[in-house]
């Protein structure tokens, strides 16, 4: 797909993306709703106010107003089918042979007031999020870490290939990528022997490499969702850093819709138990497939990639964690987010959280330069990419989550 | 305190209380805020439109608008010195001397307007919940509970006694009062040495007696609450049933001022471990002192109650749970609610959940009528109750917490 604005062959937001995020400038800053295209953004609130959706047939006229609120909850909430149309929409405005060149590349007033140069937006959390229930279905890390805590005979807890375990978790501490974070006190026991906490910075910060997903629309308390078709209930997904010790999580602000992953999924992990009816997932390709790794970068300016890993190294997919997260009756609402658990190999380079690369701090991490980690240091950086696809046909890319851990306040 | 509106000596709503909910009626299906006084509700947004505050000054000019919000949040956001002025200006207006007869008690046009008997409103959820917590701090109850799973000797974790333990919650699943509820599905192992789970109906499905806190103003991330300070931070506190196996938790609607319940405290449950000087609360009467009932009526209409205990069998205070609950830098937000967790006696007909009163199931409760119950029972209607203070000075309490349990939704 070739589009009339010129979009880098490696960008993560090529014509084949179009993530949804929330923008502000300087000259307006007004949060609002864009996408991201190349190395631009594109204004949805300018350009929904300037007949820009005119010729989008498949969308609900009188809802045009959900492009100029500050988060993307209401537009969510409209429902798989009209994202579905929308992003096709945009996609068709950006084409090269546009069928609808008046609306936007033969328009120059409404391009110079709607398309923005990426790097002239601030970012910001693209939906109010009600709850957050972060999964564990990333069974290599949990296997891993199990064997450090349990032993390889007891590493997986016996219900963890009947059911997606999860936690449920702080909607209030999800921030953004950028945003650096003070590394965080605690009671800690200072040795497995002692009797006697200690209140203290903490000694072992981690990273933990996850795949986010948005919630589109609820379900009604006592109205679980069926297994086989709760894809109607995704919105998107994020990249996530789900910064341990310290129940923060981070994520890139680029929300890549349900729709633009389609084409990349697989079988993921096998389970040799036999699903519950409720979570018998009736397709092939279950489990989403993207490229995903994550970097340090020291306070002395050195970068490392510690871990390239695929997404397919989940045992659980989105849709089975919804018919679980909901089988009892629970309900959940536009803008909850789920998070994948952490996704790990099982070989050197592919973990997800330095816990696992350093064998529970027993060896280091080498990084370029000379240096090496056990865990995350004040002034340590880490950025985490992801994407799917060629730069053939496309990248389908979350961007970069990038957090940078500064040093503990101090206290008495 | 006498009114010059009659109020029943036995009402929970009497001129000390003064509780904060959200209301709706047939003639105005618009949710609003409200008081409760007596047997009536005094209707906040039409009272602020009709001057009846323009004789409070100590309330920022520029907010009346929070009483015609559909939630308190704004209110609480306002902050315990607004709340404190504005209860006690209403309990001026109701006063029989009241200094202001020309608001209210001379103003026939707008007490038919604004006093609304109680049995004519709708009650509603009375603030929009962000995050809610979970604590354990009824150290009976862990204990006893701990005692049936690890036996005596490990009955408390070891951290139990040096910080207070939370969970987290989801905020979508908590319900007001009267919500009738289906018992859930979920999967279970059928005896300790299998290896299967089935799937199948709650057969364990349990009560727990907490109270709730509503957090008024929040902190910033990575900025603590120093626990002498936390008080500041309370908006004021409901009665909650923790429904058990279900994750759903359902409360009284009338919210309780902090400053309600000022007089009613007490020293609670002794620690033996000397706090960590971030939960060192220096007040001598830590802990709030509630009368607590729990009574379960069953479908043949006899009611039983089964719990009496005062709320003084906690650990941790509420101050306690503020601090460390931010301790490591996490925000709280205006609407988070903090849950004590299940507040239990040690003797029997104290403990404020069936799994404690049946030893695990293991033996009967008996009610009125022959029936008798080791867990929840369909069609069950468990009532939670609570107050402070005497008849004579006017009782502080919540009003009722009612919920009933009906079956499973059928599955196949």
């Amino acid at each position: 797909m070739a589009s009339w604005l010129p979009i880098p062959s490696k960008s993560h937001f090529s014509l084949a993306n179009i993530p949804f995020g929330i923008i502000s400038t300087s000259a307006e800053p007004t949060q609002r709703p864009a996408i991201a295209i190349g190395q631009h953004v594109l204004d949805l609130s300018a350009f929904a106010k300037n007949n820009g959706f005119s010729k989008l047939a498949d969308f609900p006229a009188d809802q045009l107003n959900v492009f100029s609120q500050t988060t993307l909850n209401d537009f969510a909430a409209l429902g798989r089918p009209v994202h579905r149309a929308t992003r096709a929409y945009l996609q068709d405005i950006f084409r090269q042979e546009t069928p609808y060149p008046e609306i936007l590349k033969d328009n120059e007033s409404l391009r110079k007031q709607a398309l923005i140069p990426i790097g002239d937006v601030q970012s910001h959390l693209p939906l109010s999020i009600g709850d957050y229930t972060d999964f564990f279905a990333g069974r290599n890390h949990a296997h891993t870490v199990g064997t450090l805590f349990r032993g390889a005979a007891n590493a997986l807890q016996p219900n963890y290939n009947h059911l997606p375990v999860a936690y449920h978790g702080r909607a209030s501490s999800v921030v953004v990528s950028g945003t650096p974070l003070h590394r965080p006190w605690g009671q800690v026991l200072p040795n497995p022997q002692a009797k006697e906490p200690v209140f203290q910075p903490c000694a072992r910060l981690d990273i933990e490499l996850e795949l986010g997903m948005f919630i589109s629309k609820g379900n009604k308390l006592g109205a679980p969702v069926d297994v086989n078709n709760a894809e109607e209930y995704i919105f998107g997904y994020v990249l996530m850093n789900d910064w341990s010790a310290r129940d923060i999580q981070q994520w890139d602000p680029w929300v890549v819709l349900a729709d633009a992953l389609e084409g990349f999924r697989g079988k993921g992990l096998e389970n040799e138990v036999p699903p519950k009816k409720y979570l018998d997932e009736k397709r092939e390709d279950p489990i989403l497939d993207i490229n995903l790794e994550v970097s340090i970068t020291t306070a002395k300016g050195s970068k490392t990639k510690i871990t390239q890993v695929s997404s397919q190294n989940l045992l659980w997919s989105w849709p089975q964690m919804i018919a679980h997260h909901s089988v009892s009756g629970c309900n959940l609402r536009t803008g909850d987010l789920l998070g994948s658990g952490t996704i790990s190999g099982l070989e050197p380079g592919t973990q997800g959280s330095l816990l696992e690369q350093t064998m529970g701090g027993k060896q280091f991490v080498k990084l370029e330069g000379g240096e090496e980690r056990k865990f995350i240091q004040d002034g340590d950086s880490i950025t985490i990419t992801g994407w799917s696809g060629t730069a053939e046909d496309g990248l389908v890319g979350f961007g970069e989550c990038e957090g940078t851990i500064i040093a503990a306040v101090p206290r008495d």
